[in-house]
């Protein structure tokens, strides 16, 4: 079984997880190394804030917010998919010291257990202890954490055979990793009656809806994701699961096409989801504004998990697309370049500069424009944690006949193909800087089989070429450079080691028009370049009202080392007093230059103003 | 004195209250009428809630929200600026029975007394308890609710002589007014002393951040109004009444400029303020989302008693501009012509038709797409009932040479001038379905003296006709139509009765144009006819994806028997599946009639989706 996250037992695509892929030097490999200082960074945090020693103090000394452990539990899977950690040990030992002796295990609610299904988030609690014993039982082996999660599950499906359901889904996706991890079919059972039960309803209504927590209606009957973006897509992470577990064709089918009208109505062009700040959540079709975008990175994080597994369940491209968008524009922007803060909420525009957070504090607000150490409800640095320990396992696939390349980043991957045949290849790329992209056969399997890239859609103009010396090439004509199309181009041979395929992106800038129902960005354009995002930055100071000329290329320059874009813009004509009348504005004849920066890189050079759209001219 | 809710004892203006102006059949008297039926509405739910019981029931027993009490307070103001109610007596009573002999009176925090006093809301709700009892002492005279107001506001001159303020704004302003109906300076040095302490800061710090009630930084410095929107306005209310009597013309310099900024950048075009649902807030300058516009209904209270002070300060007419705009598309829009439901919150765009709320109970939600009968906090309903109440105060004011009409209304008014002499006017019009306003002398003072007639900032090209036997008119020749500049317009004559003056105003519909930083409305334009403001409506459904063409002048239409406007739209095009591409929509060849209604009227006809703002072909 792969060490990896996401285990289905059946789906168009077998994961290749942190034991067949190992990440090098690049966009990717560099933030998994950053990753060690995160994990420890949240570890000072966690115990700052007493969420560590919630496990061992007497009941009235715990400390923080009902869900705490799950921060606990969240940074013990980091852990687990980094290989291990020092503090391991001892943490495990804590939180299994804390479970009773029927297998109940929370810090907050010992009295008066399920007392509050609606935001007590006991279960939600163990969806997270759930899969980091996972990640352990994969990586490892058995251990004091993996029978705690184990005891804690069976006592669920006990406790919950026949009513309940937790305010925030989680433990529907664990535990059908549990049973993939355990071969235990009623963990499986178990996270059925979860999903079928929800929007029956089965919680209470509450202040902001019964939508909030996904209670308004059943999912399988659901059109689109709606209410607080991370619980929507956790559970939606569930259902899939589920479904494709069950077979059951209907239920993903729902999801699909939920996820469909998702992503064309209700995602930021950096892949963000979740457009209000009321309730963390969704809003309505095209309710897209950048200024008060939410964008939780924990939502980046759900979405991405969504989204790889829709992509092996079904081998569709275009998840690993979003996926791709996703990672590059919500989850590398929510650290810091030192992996020391991190955005809660990423925005697409920042009129004024915000204030430096107190950096000897936890910021009691996820609002801000400035990246903060830590917060009260602190679910983004540890779902950060997890995911760049776990990020080898998004990069490639496998499947009877080849491998699948879907992040386009430096590495070496093995993978056992469906005739116990063993291929390995390396990836040799400066991607996203630069974008050639070079695979190299390590390994030759013996016989025919197949290499699948991954070409963006929007990597109009790509080219294959292949290089090498293995007969009978189809796909592609050997030796020459062949335009391919956005989508995956496949090339099959009997490969030799040695054998190169390289495929060659343009990473010429490109300005990106929306949809002209999303109200909120009429009239503007963003700036991209390959994956990722642009934004206009201003260090220290407002923007200032510029429209930018989109006829003048922009030119290529450097910030904190990275490819940075200066355009041309104009003033606006502004007014003053009562901001209607009869006349639209206008710009002055004045050329204002405009500096763009990769978008996951705002913010890391001071209080800063930004936009991702700009009006257009 | 003014029977007036605001009575400087300076200033550029005196008001002419409720014994002075008598409303006509129109748009505002018949408002005014309705109010009878909103008092026993508003009186029916505040016993439903239990909130009239909690001033007699055993603590355990009290219902409701914190800040319950001061809905019983607006309650009785709405009485008495009525002209008394049958139950006014007895919830005076039970009011006064709750107080304690030291004159402390809250039926929530009996045993904790101003323990928390950033979310406690004792001095707010006093602050409501101290305007009805102005309210009463005004129109009636003393009574038992005046003398339990003047013991609480006794108390709180003892217990705050040296510190503490209220998280809530409000008790500010009623001070004073205090000070103004009973002479006691006490009440305006405490109103002084909580004014100047804010900002210190005077209160802990909340999630939401010290600028949700306006301590965050002291009023003289602060640039614009901030945080929660309705408390910055009481705020500003109560600063504005403690520069004036006081004389501290630097502490008016700054709400001025507050109020320039605020205008100029974080107004909609509705006159609504307050752009974030959360914290209920203000945003930044030029954030102004029409969807997610909260414009709260207190909001708009807050900025007409605000304006409406700052008019007669400085006798500046933009104040009774913004007023007029607010009245007619913030106030006028929250309650359904039968005065049954009340909108809480008011976005100038709705994308979906919203749910009827269930009308049997109170909405706990306040961001409903239809108005709902009542709200758990139910501030708005009460606000708009004392608001109507005390309409008539609104309508005109004087000063020693003569009358200054600012609302444009059907209605008799009596003004005592300088010198001891009286005027009495009349004024007939259909505005603001038709233009001409006349204004007829019923009683000539004897002399010359000055009528003045305010001319709407939008109304260019009004033209003013004099028609009468007065000798020696300046500022008009006689006998002829004139052309007058919005602003204001001044005729001194030794008036004679059944000399008239009538204003003719433009009322051809007109296109309005956002500034351009207003990125959310950017490319889109409004419909204005007179001093209202109107939105597509369209009930059922989904307005459609359309671009209107504003080369087609409306056609005059009727909805609900009020002037509907059809315009020509164009359908846009539009794509599917991932929403940002290389180009921009356009528009279809095809015509579409699109619908406006007058903004305060919409809803009304059922679950409707809306917009005010829409994309300019």
């Amino acid at each position: 079984v792969a060490e990896h996250p996401v285990v289905p037992t059946s789906g168009a695509l077998r994961p290749l997880g942190l034991d067949s892929v190992e990440l090098g030097s690049g966009f990717w490999g560099d933030r998994r190394e950053l990753n060690a200082a995160i994990i420890d960074h949240c570890l000072f945090w966690a115990r700052r804030m007493g969420w560590v020693d919630n496990f061992t103090v007497a009941p009235e000394r715990r400390r923080g917010r009902e869900f705490a452990d799950s921060e606990v539990y969240k940074l013990l899977e980091a852990m687990a998919w980094n290989g291990g950690h020092p503090a391991y040990e001892e943490l495990a030992a804590a939180v299994a010291s804390a479970q009773h002796d029927d297998g109940y295990l929370n810090t907050r609610w010992p009295g008066s257990r399920y007392s509050d299904l609606e935001w007590g988030h006991e279960l939600y609690c163990y969806g997270h202890l759930i899969q980091a014993a996972v990640a352990r039982l994969r990586r490892h082996g058995d251990d004091t954490l993996v029978r705690a999660a184990r005891r804690a599950a069976d006592h669920v499906c006990a406790r919950f055979a026949e009513a309940g359901v937790c305010g925030h889904p989680e433990i529907e996706t664990a535990l059908v990793e549990l049973y993939r991890a355990t071969g235990e079919e009623r963990y499986l059972e178990q996270a059925r009656r979860f999903v079928e039960r929800r929007g029956g309803p089965a919680l209470a209504d509450i202040a902001l809806g019964r939508s909030y927590f996904q209670d308004d209606i059943p999912v399988r009957r659901a059109g689109v994701f709606g209410g607080h973006a991370v619980r929507a897509l956790y559970l939606a992470c569930g259902v899939v699961d589920v479904a494709v577990e069950t077979g059951d064709r209907e239920l993903l089918e729902a999801v699909i096409a939920q996820w469909d009208r998702t992503v064309a109505a209700r995602t930021y062009l950096t892949g963000g989801m979740g457009s209000r700040h009321t309730g963390e959540a969704f809003g309505e079709d095209f309710e897209l504004p950048p200024d008060r975008a939410y964008s939780e990175t924990c939502a980046g994080v759900a979405s991405v998990m969504l989204a790889w597994r829709l992509l092996l369940a079904t081998g569709d491209v275009r998840y690993a697309d979003l996926a791709e968008r996703t990672l590059y524009n919500v989850i590398a922007t929510s650290p810091a370049i030192d992996g020391r803060s991190f955005f809660y909420a990423n925005p697409l525009h920042q009129r004024v500069p915000g204030h430096h957070p107190d950096t000897g504090e936890a910021s009691i607000r996820a609002y801000g424009a400035l990246r903060a150490p830590w917060f009260n409800v602190s679910c983004c640095p540890n779902n950060i944690a997890r995911t760049f320990a776990s990020l080898p396992g998004y990069v490639a696939t496998t499947d009877d006949g080849g491998v699948q390349l879907h992040l386009l980043t430096a590495c070496d991957v093995r993978a056992e193909l469906g005739d116990g045949r063993t291929a390995a290849l390396s990836v040799e790329t400066g991607y996203p800087r630069t974008g050639a992209v070079t695979v190299r056969v390590d390994r030759a399997a013996g016989g025919r089989w197949e290499i699948t890239v991954r070409v963006p859609s929007w990597a109009e103009g790509a080219t294959l070429t292949y290089d090498g010396h293995a007969e009978d090439v189809t796909g592609l004509a050997g030796g020459r450079a062949e335009t391919v199309a956005p989508g995956t181009v496949s090339v099959t041979a009997d490969w030799r080691p040695g054998d190169e395929l390289r495929l060659d992106l343009p990473m010429a800038p490109r300005w990106t028009r929306p949809d002209p129902r999303i109200d909120a960005v009429r009239g503007c354009v963003a700036l991209e370049r390959g994956p990722v995002v642009y934004c206009a930055e201003s260090v220290g100071e407002p923007l200032g009202d510029v429209v930018v000329d989109t006829t003048a290329a922009p030119e290529e320059t450097s910030v904190l080392g990275e490819i940075a874009l200066t355009g041309v813009a104009h003033p606006m004509r502004t007014g003053s007093g009562w901001p209607y009348g009869s006349a639209s504005g206008g710009t002055t004849a004045e050329r204002a230059p405009v500096t763009f920066v990769p978008y996951h890189l705002w913010g890391n050079r001071g209080p800063a103003a930004m936009r991702v759209w700009m009006p257009e001219r």
